[in-house]
């Protein structure tokens, strides 16, 4: 009767609170011309593992499968691939290309720190642009998503290319760029030491990683400063972080924006601005959101060397969100109507609890043959206000008794009667 | 590039729709007072397979895979056997406890008759009611959804007791009920001489499906004709679809509930009522939601001979829904105000579009770097009604042109202005 470890069951208040966010971001989503889409969660493993797909990292905690016909399958471990799959493949597919998903992505993991087995992603991407405006236009999604949601958010962002000039002129050579990058991802976790440890230990000599060190350590460095001093001023990282930086600025999102030069994100295929959102008082580790810009991807899925598709993204964590949100008021709590039928009252309560819904109401029936006293102390302990009682003599005579359990108060009426009166004090459903 | 068999990536207007028959699916089953609810995909191969859970027919299609723990695990091919097992495992629970779920179930079986790899299943199930209204609340959620979607349908219902016992009296042994049971279920498919043919094949003897077919085959009998006729009048299945009956018709359920004394259901699980929702008219041959009366799993999965936990259950099919749902308008068609940047307005553009999207407008942002005449004949070609052009002259006045596409009228003015139109007239996302 266990769950797979690493596999939640989610219920009650705690799923209506996911429900929400979802919905939040399905919202904003439509409002920012994204439209929806589901693909397939089993996939040809070949596609996943494909060496443009998620990268080593992923492949170790990928699920594998195959099917009755021998076909060797896995489950999609991220909602980018099979986007960049579905674009890739769809000839006159008309461009730009804007799609949100939520959906289910599955990782056979360690289960440790929070990590899941499966998790529920919530993305957008757009295909076809290349212009900074792509980038600030999910900037603008997040900034807008998480004030809906209540959260003060930072936006860190860099620019893998500007940050691979930067490390190119630390001395940091083209065949070690991915793997520095993937140890300066974990800053946040390991801090400037554990960089220091990490890149000694892959090898890298001294005195190529101490001038990194040196300057992680140093004050957050200004973007221009660091632009003069290591003579980076003609460079396309350069001109790609000015160009953002300036509609940043324009629409009033550079409040919210923190240009972060170390920044680097995991993944490998990101090929330009990088973005994560955390909390702004920094009371929650892990990033609410995150993404960047994927320009190669899709071309080489597509293996063609001509088609070059742009692209960009944002990742929401749902968990993470959830995490954030837990114990916050979201939304009005609204609460059922109880019905109780008293006797041989089934057909008029069933009736009655139509009528209530087709009104907009949430109505629950009550266990019948239970003590009334047990009923109306359940509907009590559950916070219950309105409570119907369908008794025979009552119902016989077409009326039905409403108790308001909060004002102590009881009012025998008809059944049109009572929707009438409920519809306008108890807060409905859509 | 391909996707694997039986599995479809959704986009687009087929997307919106499927959204909006689960909306409408989420809003019903919430008044109806079930709780929302989210369980694992992945699952112990040995809880799927049990015998218990979804039976031979089923357990051949279950995809198992492992982990990198060596576990055995299964995809989930229903979303009955994770709510049964989530009741089964939780000790204290509080019942009746009514939850729905949404969700992707997945079966590798033969791809053919528009049968899938993985789809998505709707359903709302109630543990812990033995009386029929429970029942007779799914049917009412049922005709609620289908009236709401503008489907007339015909509720066809049956009680698996009933017709063990009627099937009894012509001659059917316990030993074969099972597996007559399984091909009375194809009627509809494969009509009386097929049922027929298969029971001869199985090797049931002549004197014994004879009569069988020769029932089939009269008019559809009536109930109490049958009870008399087949001396039932005393029997527990008889009982129990009476009170159902009555309810049905109490509640004014009748009108669109036919009883049809040999639907049968394929599953073996069902314990009692079972039935299955057609389209009134015959134009769509499969059911569109179905569900039934299944007392013994939980209580089996629980592995106590004494936890006996009623239960019963409606499953919405998303996939023959949408079939049906084709073609027809089920809401307003919202569309996008264009917005067209001219010149070095991203920035404009950029806060014009927060402005609406904030206003609850639906904002698209055409790629810039196009000429105005192939943007606005795309924004034409989309029947786009509204585009609003922001130029460098009119943005360095704080000024924006709206463009009527329909009424060929065009007016200068600020953004604060155009919102406030727009607001009236754009119908809006929320």
């Amino acid at each position: 009767m266990q769950n797979v470890k690493g596999t939640f069951d989610y219920r009650g208040e705690e799923q209506r609170l996911r429900n929400r966010i979802r919905s939040v971001l399905e919202d904003r989503f439509a409002l920012y011309d994204f439209e929806p889409m589901e693909t397939a969660i089993v996939n040809e493993c070949s596609l996943l593992a494909s060496k443009y797909a998620g990268g080593d990292e992923i492949l170790k905690e990928m699920y594998t499968l195959s099917d009755q016909g021998g076909r060797e399958l896995g489950l999609r471990y991220d909602l980018t691939v099979p986007f960049a799959k579905f674009v890739a493949g769809s000839a006159g597919l008309e461009l730009p290309f804007k799609r949100y998903e939520i959906g289910k992505v599955f990782r056979d993991g360690p289960v440790k720190r929070g990590r899941l087995r499966e998790f529920v992603q919530c993305d957008a991407d757009i295909a076809g642009i290349t212009g900074p405006e792509a980038e600030a236009e999910l900037m603008q999604l997040a900034a807008d998503v998480f004030r809906e949601l209540g959260i003060a958010i930072v936006i860190k962002w860099n620019n893998r290319r500007f940050l691979g000039e930067l490390l190119g002129r630390l001395g940091v050579g083209e065949t070690w760029m991915p793997s520095v990058m993937l140890t300066l991802d974990k800053l946040e976790k390991i801090g400037a030491a554990g960089v220091e440890q990490e890149l000694a230990d892959k090898g890298l000599e001294p005195d190529v990683y101490g001038p990194v060190v040196r300057l992680i350590e140093a004050e957050l460095p200004d973007f221009e400063e660091l632009v003069t001093l290591f003579g980076l001023s003609d460079k396309e990282g350069t001109a790609e972080v000015r160009r953002l930086g300036s509609l940043l600025e324009g629409t009033g999102l550079n409040g919210i924006c923190k240009f972060d030069p170390f920044l680097s994100r995991g993944l490998s295929f990101y090929t330009g601005t990088v973005y994560e959102c955390f909390i702004a008082d920094g009371s929650f580790g892990s990033s609410l959101a995150s993404g960047g810009r994927y320009d190669a991807i899709i071309g080489k899925l597509a293996g063609k060397e001509q088609f070059n598709c742009p692209a960009v993204g944002l990742s929401f964590g749902l968990d993470s969100i959830l995490e954030c949100c837990r114990g916050r008021v979201l939304e009005q709590r609204m609460e059922p109507v109880w019905l109780v039928p008293i006797g041989d009252t089934m057909v008029e309560t069933l009736r009655a609890a139509s009528m209530l819904r087709d009104a907009g109401i949430w109505a629950k029936l009550a266990p019948s043959g239970r003590k009334l006293k047990r009923t109306l102390a359940a509907a009590s302990a559950e916070g219950a206000r309105y409570v119907i009682l369908v008794g025979e003599e009552e119902a016989a005579a077409g009326q039905m008794k409403l108790k308001d359990m909060r004002a102590g108060e009881e009012m025998t009426a008809s059944l049109p009667q009572l929707v009438c009166m409920l519809e306008k004090t108890v807060s409905k459903r859509k």
